[in-house]
């Protein structure tokens, strides 16, 4: 069902946090090359259209972005009409400095991107060009197309910046000059994305998935949490991700967004799911989905589908004697 | 069908651990005044009288009981064929000291008693009769009986005890005098009593239950003990009693007898069963059946029939959209 | 000592998240209104300042902040050299659309604003400005300093918008026309500050104090965070929040930043860190300070000073024993 | 200076449960050859026996044995004047039969024990004599006695029976023909004895220790158990002995009575009173001792003395930044 979704990907739109150019694009390149790409100004308005229906699919940022989005995504994923994660990708991110041909390093006193991607590479570039300043663009995309487009028309001078900070992985595409490679601070880093779709589809176990959730707490004590998490943890179910977010009607109250290791077919993830929707306010579940990573997911002493199958048949065979 | 076995009890044969007048006959009337009464000489053989179906039902002491038995119900209960519990009954614990008519208090240099029994008044005793020495026998009734046998032949003397000591409540049907009632060092103690039967037949839910179980755990460590006492309280299910009993196979492991509040039919006992089938070696259910005090079960938060049968339903729920 | 300090603040210098103007300057005037406040670009370099000794106090953004700032507090707060966080202040949150005088709604089609403003307000200005844009500022007030620079030199037409989107408290000094105010999506958010200063000093116990740490998981699993979670449980301290902080050196590695309710000086609390030492590779301790709403500390039984100190002392007399 | 104690035991009492040829004895000849041996009819009056002076040491069953105790043992221990566990001795349990000189196997119709040595036998003795009938004693020894003196006197047949069930290390003692050896139903079962004494005295630590406590719930749920077990857990303490014991003011009101691996010198097991004392509405130590078996107590990461002291003095670095 699933796979024949994606065969006939090439006719799907797939929203995605845009302009051409940033690192989402290139996770939805790894995802659905051949579908069709609709770049969204930010990640409302990406997840907006597919609940609209003016795409399939949509493409985001959710785990350690360099180019926002990630608080965005939680929550823009858990208001509004409901939606479902169907998958995701890790990208590895790298910058380079572009500039128009002809600029010189020492030339660049103003350089343009996104607040976070200058947050990611300000002690290299402070190195490489000292006393660089900062001019905030709306992604790392688009402050390199607004330089090749004056370089372009030769009025570059009145933009207020000589350079800009842009994905490693396009640097080539907006045709400008290359200055450095590799200028983040922290070499290796990777940022994961979660493709997203209207519910009803719930991609098929693969033996190394991941379902995501988000949670809020009866009440917050230090106790409430620990309920929460022993939901799990009695199942045999760990977490590859827990994020706080606040609730909003007041500080101090919190909901957790959740990555948890399994499938919902898998009969330790629904007994969790199970406690949880006793014990909590408020359960959402975000989807099941195979891992970017493929790999399998750890199955505890106790805790595999034959020994909780075989527990609930006990005890059915148990109450028979109750007729 | 637990009912009808209840209304023709007048033909039922119930073993008791005997003799007549014991605390445990008292227990026995409460429960089946007129069923057949069939008095053993230990737990072991009326446990095994059921096992055969040389009778019914058993009666036997499993708390805090003056004439033993305790420690061999429980493991009595749980070796050889199953059994299962399907009764209990509460008797307030008094003795009296009796004697051959004419005997007086300061003549009684020895008394003959289960040493349980002896153990429980020899305070009081060595207050009454400074001095006064145990003899032990097999139980509260058999040295009181020796002693009205004796004094009717004669030979009371040739006995080696002056006096008994028995349950009050039988104190007059030994045919002996009264030397002094509530002799017990600790007044108001209960012993708990349970009937037994073979499996087959689980008394229905009233909803003030209780339920005994029988576990091993996985190892020997403080975890584990907690993993086991997890899976009652992740569920809301107290425990009205836990006791340690040595496996026998080495000295450090254990099993526990449980007393769970509540019932099989409950779905948060069904859970928590579940739960220990998965995480224990060794789970035996020895019966759901009515509390003798009947208080009603508490129910915690998120932990009613409803809360364990929506939350399942919402699993079920989300599981369909993977068809 | 620290009341010292706070008597002659009007001499201190506080570095905050600048310019004047926005949610953090309304923080700062709380705190610290006679100190010589110094506007900083970004988080990063305000609390650098306090690192280098230029400036004796910074005030930033720690929680649900509408001009970011809140995951780049929680980073650069524990990297670097050492900073305790020494108080707090809360801010309610609402914006006010400005212009220069005689805009008119109808002729807005840009606002200028920092991307978290544009977020809190974007349900609202679509309602108000139907098709408005949004054009990315460094802050609030960067925006409108903008638009009041221009429409002074009469040349506003080249900015590219036409209104910017500001603090409310600070709409009546940007000399501006106020077009609407309080135009948040969400009335009555509050934003909280931290006052952060050099460690050495750590203010004194009020009884309605919180404590804010930094502690890294052992592992990655649900267990490993629960195991963290109990210390605090164990010993009845409360958790006000809790969020997770990618460690940076791999997905799915987790620190967390967590504020306790309590002060080093309470004995739960020292007992709290003593076994987060125990157990966790890494726990930072930033700072203990009075709570702004000045809520008590609830104390649960058992957890008082006094019964860690006269458990303490029964432990110490039976090891007296000992010797 | 328990050396020095135990060096000159020669010269110090040891009450125990007697008389001469049973079990226990057998333990005090482990512990303390040289000792004067004062044999006691019950567990209460050999721990009297030391309260009041008349013994320096008893030497009491307090783990899976055949002639009670047990239960006695641990009640006596826990009221009265305190005393505390100092050692600590395992025996293996082996039955022989025996009878009068010239007696056959096929002659014995009744044998005299203990109660529970007879439950710990008449699996093996329905086979080797059936139809054999259990006669009560206050001990293993006291049946032989009286076989021994009778059979001297030649009025055996007055006795009521022919034969006695006898610890097997003593049946050669008795001056009685050993019928069998080996009787015993389980091969290999051993009871744990412990030597008891005045309080004031720790055996020092030898990293093979283990501590003996009687703690009482602060009420009757399943959550107070596991509150009370937590304490143990949270410091990396395993537990080698568990066991409820009814308050006794009530049914379902328990104390457990447990043993604990590790001594009153470990860092961690001072952390884990210190827990209970908070926790508990009454924590009794009952001594630290090596253990009989020698093994040395394991230690978790995180629980060893040298992680306790270095969280303590990174607290305690804490703190002194508050003065």
């Amino acid at each position: 069902m699933e796979n024949a979704v994606q065969q006939e990907s090439g006719t799907q739109r797939y929203a995605f946090l845009g302009p051409v150019g940033t690192f989402t694009e290139a996770a939805l390149v790894q995802v659905a090359p051949a579908a069709q790409h609709v770049p969204m100004p930010d990640v409302v308005t990406a997840l907006d259209a597919v609940r609209r229906g003016d795409a399939e699919r949509a493409v985001v940022p959710i785990e350690n972005s360099v180019e926002g989005g990630v608080s965005a995504t939680l929550d823009a994923l858990t208001s509004g009409d409901p939606l479902v994660v169907v998958g995701e990708a890790l990208v590895e991110i790298s910058f380079a400095l572009v500039a128009a041909p002809g600029t010189r390093l020492e030339d660049v006193r103003h350089v343009a991107t996104h607040p976070h991607a200058w947050a990611q590479c300000r002690g290299t570039l402070a190195r490489l060009a000292p006393g660089v300043v900062h001019v905030p663009a709306t992604s790392t995309a688009a402050g390199a197309a607004l330089l090749a487009e004056h370089a372009a028309s030769g009025d570059a001078d009145e933009l207020g910046f000589e350079a800009a900070l842009v994905a490693a992985h396009s640097a080539a595409a907006h045709g400008l000059d290359v200055l450095a490679r590799g200028v983040e601070d922290n070499v290796g880093a990777v940022t994961r994305f979660v493709v997203v779709a209207r519910p009803g589809t719930v991609p098929p176990r693969t033996g190394a998935d991941k379902t995501t959730l988000l949670v809020h707490l009866p009440h917050n004590d230090a106790g409430s949490l620990l309920t929460m998490l022993e939901q799990f943890a009695a199942r045999g179910v760990n977490l590859s991700r827990i994020e706080s977010r606040p609730i909003g009607d007041a500080l101090g109250r919190y909901a957790f967004s959740i990555d948890a290791e399994g499938h919902l077919a898998d009969e330790r993830l629904a007994a969790a799911l199970t406690g949880l929707h006793r014990v909590c306010p408020f359960v959402l579940f975000l989807g099941s989905y195979p891992r970017a990573d493929g790999v399998a997911t750890a199955v505890a002493p106790g805790t595999s589908d034959d020994a909780f199958t075989s527990a609930q048949e006990w005890v059915a065979g148990l109450r028979r004697g109750l007729t």
